[in-house]
């Protein structure tokens, strides 16, 4: 493990664009693997570059993107989903022609849509999504484990560079993340069923309960609903960006539910016997799978 | 907060019928709430009742209920839902006049339609619901702190007498429980918003989940459906005790999914938000009623 990780790829200038909790997360978690790493940060808000200056998270924090991105050897685009496609032809256009460009975006075919339209960003440009994160948000949530034991998946199309898809999943996994490559087309079909449906489903349950109920709730309600806490203009963002594989996940998880609206009206008390059995025993499966991809020795 | 506890009423003998997660936590509070008490157990398994005595959590075991009732002041019904009903006239008949009985059954109108259909038992019943427990079952996982700080609705109809309700009021609150007082459909409408209901949302999303996607999941999509893990027959006997509320619950939840999908079918973005925004404002309220009711001040 540590030969690999000595002789992989490094990062000697990062540049980190949006630094909320995952981009502070990355600059935390690159700046601990490499001590001597040189961090810069941009954000528009005067008040996030002295905070991010502060906690140690970056050296230097600029307002100003191209600037921010001038000397960069890896860009991470931290910022929100619908900004990422926008932003990827200045950047591609503002930083130096070896440098590689990468996100940490929560939809993917959307952005590497959108890379690939601009020749400059296309060549540079690798989709990432890091699947770690909080229903809390900004900065002053950032860690330096963020990441560790964690999934990131890595996107490539026929036009993605080889080079620099080999250098992002060296980056995520020297960050300890274990990295998956699939098309953007495929990670969005992933996601909506085991991110983006999900958590309309416990906004969907956290306001189908009658407030005067909410001092009887227990752990079970609670937890089902903890995601229900999200920022909604984030996930607002994420579904735009994956409608159409939300809405078939939608159709997935209605169709399950119907089954046992369906049984309990027909009394059929064995039926709905056998669909908690079969969630069960899916939930179990499902702990196997995570526990053994989060294990200490991957 | 001592006075109040030393004045209240508390029993001597406290009989335990069904021994697993909750009868063993109950037995475990008590005991540690009052040294001295006795405290005697049932189950027809020989190897149950070896493992209650191992543990510490019964004084003595006994295979027969009428035996294990036949002294005891407060007798503790914890058995499957729908056991507990056909249990109540045996118990009545077999425990001392004096005696009162109560029960930790998930449901409550059932249990008590029934025991008001027997005269010993309508007098001596008064139904309990502590709201814990674990998505484990069993002896091995009780504890003696698992009441401390939940709360525990106790049932109220015209039958009800008014001496026992306060014993098992009181019961209840010298094991930390903040108690309410509730009729039993009230106890079943509220019950099923805020448990059986999202159980069975939990229990579809983990089912709607296709399986290769389950490496990708974060603690998103685990935190959501972690009581999916629940007992297959224990929940079908609650849905099946509480199933016209669950299923009214059930259109309640479909129409705010239903929400969602027709924003996002209409491309409805603003009304996505709104919608994302409603759910983390319930959450929110829901949380800051759950924190206020299990500060340790209360």
């Amino acid at each position: 493990m540590t030969s690999d990780r000595s002789q992989a790829w490094q990062p000697e200038h990062l540049a980190i664009i949006g630094v909320g909790l995952l981009g502070g997360s990355v600059a935390l978690a690159a700046k601990q693997r490499w001590p001597s790493l040189k961090v810069v940060g941009s954000s528009r808000k005067e008040e996030t570059r002295q905070r991010m200056i502060e906690l140690g998270i970056v050296d230097q924090a600029y307002a100003d993107v191209e600037t921010c991105v001038a000397s960069a050897d890896l860009i991470v685009v931290a910022a929100p989903v619908v900004q990422i496609a926008s932003m990827l032809p200045m950047i591609s256009a503002a930083s130096p022609p070896d440098a590689t460009i990468t996100d940490v975006g929560s939809t993917k075919q959307a952005i590497v849509d959108a890379a690939e339209l601009d020749a400059a960003a296309a060549a540079r440009f690798v989709g990432s999504h890091p699947i770690a994160g909080s229903e809390k948000s900004g900065l002053e949530y950032a860690v330096a484990n963020l990441f560790r034991g964690k999934h990131c998946i890595v996107t490539s199309t026929d036009r993605t560079d080889q080079k620099r898809l080999e250098q992002v999943s060296q980056f995520w996994r020297q960050l300890e993340c274990r990295v998956v490559t699939m098309s953007p087309q495929q990670h969005d079909t992933a996601l909506a069923a085991a991110s983006h449906m999900p958590h309309i489903v416990a906004a969907a349950l956290a306001q189908s309960l009658p407030m005067e109920f909410a001092s009887l709730t227990g752990t079970g309600f609670n937890d089902t609903t903890r995601i229900a806490a999200g920022d909604p203009l984030m996930w607002r963002q994420i579904v735009e960006a994956n409608a159409s594989s939300v809405l078939d996940q939608l159709e997935r998880f209605g169709s399950r539910l119907e089954s046992f609206r369906d049984a309990i009206k027909r009394a059929d008390w064995d039926g709905v016997e056998r669909l908690f059995s079969d969630a069960r025993t899916a939930k179990q499966q499902i702990l196997r799978v995570v526990d053994r991809a989060t294990s200490p020795d991957l």
